[in-house]
């Protein structure tokens, strides 16, 4: 006769099964599905998640969450169901003909948002964009209701558990204050030196097998994932294979291969994820905001080091067959390459400085809508105000590049975007304890070897999967919880 | 209010909607999937096979089922129903704790298999085939007493419904009487026409371009799927995205080639299925047998023809940029070089005169092991007396390439085997009524239109779908039920 635990343990083996074989076809559908696939593609998965909610929302595992208070678990076992706890509260706080209701709002949103996109087209997004907000609205007032949470941090807090928008407000604030003088500032330095350019026709064979090799230095496991081609890249799969993608162009191999480096933190933290809790909510990743650390950690904190750049310059000459090291393709300009700061409409093209700028405008916004202080209407010109006051733009009348560039609102992922840099802050504050605990660390780097830095994640992040709260994560492995002054003093030493 | 009939029909389409996902894991598994992810990926197609399992065999369907009989319902409904009627009597036929006890012995065997059958080690394989050949009878002895039929035509009507093994007999001594003399006498005369050797380096993104090239000829519609590569070539995906898999070495291009053309053929089957009943289980392939008879038909009635290979052998000397059409290189050396016929001991290399005689003395070793006139402990010396009496080749004590050379008795698929057979007469009486009703059909053919032989498929078999029994399919298509006389014409008209 199984206990309470023991129940609740195998069903959630059950769900995971079920997870995963969607997460492998969702990857199937970004990477390798013929467009003529989608409908029925669509169809099916909608029906396998409403199949995976029904089991996370079941009576019976509520049920057996109440009893486990009378077992006697250890740690992970606690956690276990703490987060089985929130998984579960989470599915049962909305309704199902809400849901429903919601779902069409958002898919026709979305749907409608590619072509407008394109179109420029806000008069025709504004209406949809209106019913998505309003069923948001709805959202974040069930989930404050449930979960005692003002309504944007009900929201925050299903992405960044524990979180506040308080906090948040205190964190962002220094970032305000410091990053827009500081960009002109590295922009006037930088116009000084300009690139140079290393032509345009790079193969995409070359470039895969470029990243390929880049991955391997960095420790993913092609015994336990795959790279591949997506539109946008992303880290999908399951923790037992998973997959990542980047996008290739053949007039330019560096964006495809921070990429590839991006995705391969993703992974990594995937990859060492708590095995022995394989499947249990306890071995899931933390939070957004720690997984967008761990990405940013290979790629902004390791990867564009000064010490890196150095070990990468020559394999990059090597794949691409050029014997000059000098000029466009010498360590030099290669290093000023992946440290240009550019001030721009996009933020996925952003770097690292100004990209911070990017994700508190939004923040600023998409915060008013759900507490009811912002309308849909008023989004063009706060976007236009924001972005001159933070990034010195003009943006007026520029949707496609404004306002309607990200999917998320259409989507209504509100409360996603400020892990970006929350992502950034700890990748940076993990970095620096990183650096401290490792004698030598930056010169392993620049000598290809990840393992001692992999070993520190391992240990201090990946391994620890959801077994504590992000502020005890955070506390245990860098002495603090987050600080925004790690990723500052970072900003200032590479660019300063 | 739904009634009976309706909610079947949504009930099948979830069902569909988790068979989509299944289907798509499984050919990720097969095609992408690195061996790491291979233990959690066979839990969770486990667990959604026994979801699928649990709501095809749910009571309720059984209910509704019986219900319909008071509806008025039209012929493609009435079919639907009976399909769902025979699903539903599969699934529940047997109980949850043999097929737990059976799928141990299975998979067990299944696995020891793949080292056992490369040590040449019958003797550890006996014991594990012994265990499943006792499973396998204890199923065909309940799925006898459901339906009424005998041992083994229990087993082979899960595959090819409506089959006996009295009508196998009388179609398969057409073959035994006709083929060993037959085959002989074709080697003989091919003897003085040795074939050139084409070299040995054939660059699979060539051959891989080649295959693509020939799809896009035989019609596949590449909107809805894909061509991969697996260790051995398959057709799986689901109807709305159809994934084909191939092989390559790089020595030869010849079988890489018609594995690309079988698939296809099986793929075109899919793409064709009727649309308007997706889903349902009306709209799918009629049987195992049906299924081959596709790919065969394109295989080696379409594309094994001297107007096909005409057709071919430019695009072959275009891809692999060969300017000399003479000697190994010319239209008669290719042509040759597809209708070679040789005895050989492994069946799925075998060529379509002697392959025949592969499955006959599968099917009798089989029937007897099901019915319990044969012991596996009798497989080796049967198996090398027929050899030894249908091909004339002495195969004592080499299992490898004799009794375990297939996975099918491992995996317990009795009953399996005589599909393949049956597909092959089935092809060879399909495109001769496909030749009676298309004027021009080969003449079509030798220039690369397929488009007439593709509508007469849709019309008469893929649009069919599971409409009509396959006596009736056959009958209605060819106006007569199955009859070898077709596939002796074929083989006589070719080799004689």
């Amino acid at each position: 006769m199984k206990n309470a635990y023991e129940e609740l343990v195998d069903h959630y083996d059950k769900v995971n099964d079920l997870a995963h074989v969607y997460s492998i076809a969702a990857w199937d559908e970004a990477s390798m599905m013929p467009e003529g696939g989608g409908e029925s593609r669509g169809r099916a998965l909608a029906t396998l998640g409403v199949t995976i909610h029904d089991m996370i929302a079941d009576k019976k595992v509520g049920d057996w969450i109440d009893t486990c208070s009378n077992l006697n678990l250890n740690d992970w076992q606690s956690a276990n169901v703490r987060e089985m706890r929130r998984e579960y509260e989470k599915a049962t706080c909305l309704p199902s003909d809400f849901v429903r209701r919601q779902s069409i709002a958002q898919s026709t949103c979305e749907q409608a948002w590619r072509f407008h996109r394109a179109e420029n087209n806000w008069d025709a997004m504004a209406p949809l964009l209106t019913e998505v907000v309003k069923h948001a609205r709805e959202e974040a007032a069930r989930r404050a209701e449930q979960t005692g949470l003002s309504l944007y941090d009900a929201m925050l807090d299903g992405y960044e558990p524990g979180m506040r928008s308080e906090k948040l407000d205190s964190l962002f604030a220094g970032l305000k204050d410091f990053l827009p003088g500081f960009v002109d500032e590295v922009i006037e330095r930088q116009n000084t030196n300009p690139l140079e350019p290393m032509g345009n026709n790079f193969s995409i064979e070359k470039q895969r097998e470029l990243g390929i090799e880049v991955m391997g230095v960095l420790g993913f496991d092609f015994n336990h994932g795959r790279l591949d081609v997506s539109h946008h890249p992303f880290c999908g799969g399951v923790q037992e294979d998973v997959r990542i993608t980047t996008r290739y162009t053949t007039d330019n191999f560096v964006e495809s291969l921070m990429a590839v480096i991006h995705e391969t933190g993703h992974a990594m933290y995937e990859q060492g994820r708590p095995a022995e809790f394989a499947g249990q909510p306890v071995s899931a990743a933390r939070s957004s905001g720690v997984h967008e650390s761990q990405s940013l950690l290979m790629e902004m904190q390791a990867c564009r080091s000064a010490e890196f750049l150095g070990f990468l310059a020559p394999i990059i000459r090597r794949v691409f067959e050029v014997q000059d090291d000098s000029g466009a393709w010498s360590n030099e300009n290669i290093r000023r390459l992946y440290t240009r700061v550019e001030k721009g409409l996009i933020r996925v093209d952003a770097d690292e400085t100004t990209y911070p700028l990017h994700v508190i405008l939004r923040y600023e916004i998409e915060r008013g809508l759900i507490e009811g202080s912002v309308t849909v209407e008023d989004i063009p010109e706060l976007w236009a105000e924001k972005m001159k006051a933070y990034m010195g733009i003009d943006t007026t009348g520029d949707y496609t590049n404004g306002c309607l560039q990200d999917v998320h609102w259409p989507a209504s992922l509100f409360g996603y975007f400020p892990t970006y840099t929350l992502g950034a802050m700890m990748a940076a504050q993990f970095f620096a304890s990183a650096k401290n605990a490792v004698p030598g660390l930056l010169g392993h780097i620049g000598n290809g070897e990840f393992a001692p830095l992999l070993a520190w994640l391992r240990e201090n992040v990946h391994g620890k999967g959801s077994l504590l709260t992000v502020d005890e994560l955070l506390t245990q492995a860098t002495g603090e919880p987050l600080n925004e002054r790690f990723f500052i003093d970072h900003l200032k030493a590479r660019y300063g």
